[in-house]
């Protein structure tokens, strides 16, 4: 094959994966469960390319000395059909990049599902998510549109580390972006991550957090219990931030505009809206609503990016 | 005797007291260190009145149906000399009334003193320290200037649990007072304490994060050394809200000027400054800082109230 293409949608965790017993194999430390976002993700074409490979995001060339280069080369190597073997790798993005939306999540579940064409790998749902966490963790989460569940698994291979597809369904459901800062963030979650799990105080308790975090998204998601999965979505993002507070030395992804709307969020909830949030290592919010709120949650935030993760038909 | 009046310091706590092991006697789970405030406090002073208990506060009197008043009152009833007699309590306070700057630590911490001289009790210390902690906990860290700490005790009757000044003086230290909001707050630091103590999964892990920090506090003040005192200040306070923000609701006490001069202050540091802060339950900061750089954060911070805790000669 001369060239193939893949899309993967950028992901939201409502229960977050925080923290990993395994830094190369991206192993995380606890289950995580996400939303996807439909028609905001990576579309990655692959090719052949002469002498080395060659990396474009959104049109422009990555430098071949930087990070970002570095984690895409090594995470080829391993598909590489002979070792004089180069790839050409066109990504688009309809994400803010490195803003907490998760970019590098759906540019490595793009990037896979494309090897996977592009090779004729013929690869499995579950060999697809090990190898798509392998780039980066949370992309093994971005292979699916709807929730998803990424089993933490127990295994030191990771083999039993994968996302797997939640066959419910809530159209309802609605996720809107509130965008402070897409400037590159001052520390990469990657390194917030490392440092919250060896220095904070709560981090201990994080686990058991996270399992009942889950246990409460379950009956949520089965019952369509929105106000339970908002508050639920909410308190783990906070528990996630207090962690990062509390790291030494202190993270705060907090910018004044963030703490504003969150004293919005819940004013207008103490005035009977059901809407929450969610936030990410970023400065960003993600807010959770229910279509029959869409109109009057667009006037109070006109810069709201509002999704509907299970309408479809626009995604590709 | 007519009339007794006595002066007591507001106080800033470097490791906090958050949670209480017994409601009604005021009694704390951990043990806690502050820093007198010198000049601001209240004075209290004290006559007899007739039909009545009668409050003044800054020369308004209080309504006798409030909760301030009542807890006034409830104070005062194991100090009558008989069932008949009634208490004129006359306060003036130089601090922000419920702005997170413990004006009621120093407003009891003033009766309790002009209530020993009122009546001729001659208390000793411990005892003042005991009975001004039932009128409100910190306040029986507000009977001295300087480095106060409270040992929480271990007896059910809280017999054991008062405080005593620390013998080390450090006339170079400076707390810095920034105002955001003085108005009064959405929930009382008596209510936040309760219901973190019921509701954060990070709770538990406070007695330990404190024990710790009163260490690390007792070895910077030997040895004055005063990043470590900053950063450990830094990290109690950060730890203390981070057990509120995953408090079932989250309370956050936090404003967008919270955030942004946290931001600042973090900057600041970054480029050398030896600039650090704590913060209680409201959104105002506390600075720390030495007095030779005390010009440059009055510039940088033009609002800032800046307190030497040890030049007293201005105290009453």
């Amino acid at each position: 094959m001369n060239e193939a293409s893949a899309y993967a949608p950028a992901n939201i965790a409502l229960a977050k994966y925080w923290g990993k017993r395994n830094e190369e194999l991206n192993l995380p430390i606890t289950s995580s469960l996400s939303i996807s976002l439909n028609q905001y993700g990576a579309t990655t074409t692959l090719k052949e390319h002469t002498q080395h490979d060659y990396f474009q995001l959104n049109g422009h060339a990555i430098e071949p000395n930087t990070e970002f280069s570095s984690r895409l080369t090594q995470f080829l190597e391993r598909f590489r059909p002979h070792p004089n073997f180069y790839f050409e790798v066109d990504t688009h993005s309809t994400v803010p990049i490195a803003a907490g939306v998760a970019s590098s999540a759906c540019g490595f579940a793009a990037l896979t599902l494309a090897l996977n064409s592009f090779l004729d790998l013929n690869l499995d749902d579950a060999a697809l998510s090990i190898l798509a966490r392998r780039g980066s963790g949370s992309a093994c989460r971005s292979l699916w549109h709807g929730f998803v569940e990424w089993q933490a698994g127990k295994l030191d291979n990771g083999m039993d580390s994968f996302a797997t597809p939640l066959p419910q369904e809530w159209h309802e459901l609605r996720i809107g972006l509130l965008l402070f800062n897409t400037e590159k963030k001052s520390i990469s979650s990657r390194a917030a991550m490392h440092q919250t799990v060896l220095t904070s105080p709560f981090y201990r308790e994080w686990p058991q957090i996270v399992a009942k975090t889950l246990v409460t998204l379950h009956s949520a998601i089965d019952e369509k219990d929105f106000s339970l999965l908002g508050a639920t979505a909410e308190a783990n993002a906070l528990a996630m931030h207090s962690t990062m507070l509390t790291s030494e030395p202190s993270i705060c992804y907090w910018l004044p505009e963030t703490v504003a709307t969150m004293q919005k969020i819940w004013q207008l909830r103490a005035q009977g809206l059901e809407l929450y949030f969610t936030q990410d290592a970023g400065p960003n919010l993600k807010l959770l609503y229910l279509q029959q709120d869409e109109h009057l949650i667009q006037e109070t935030f006109p810069s709201i990016i509002s999704i509907a993760p299970w309408n479809l038909q626009n995604a590709q």
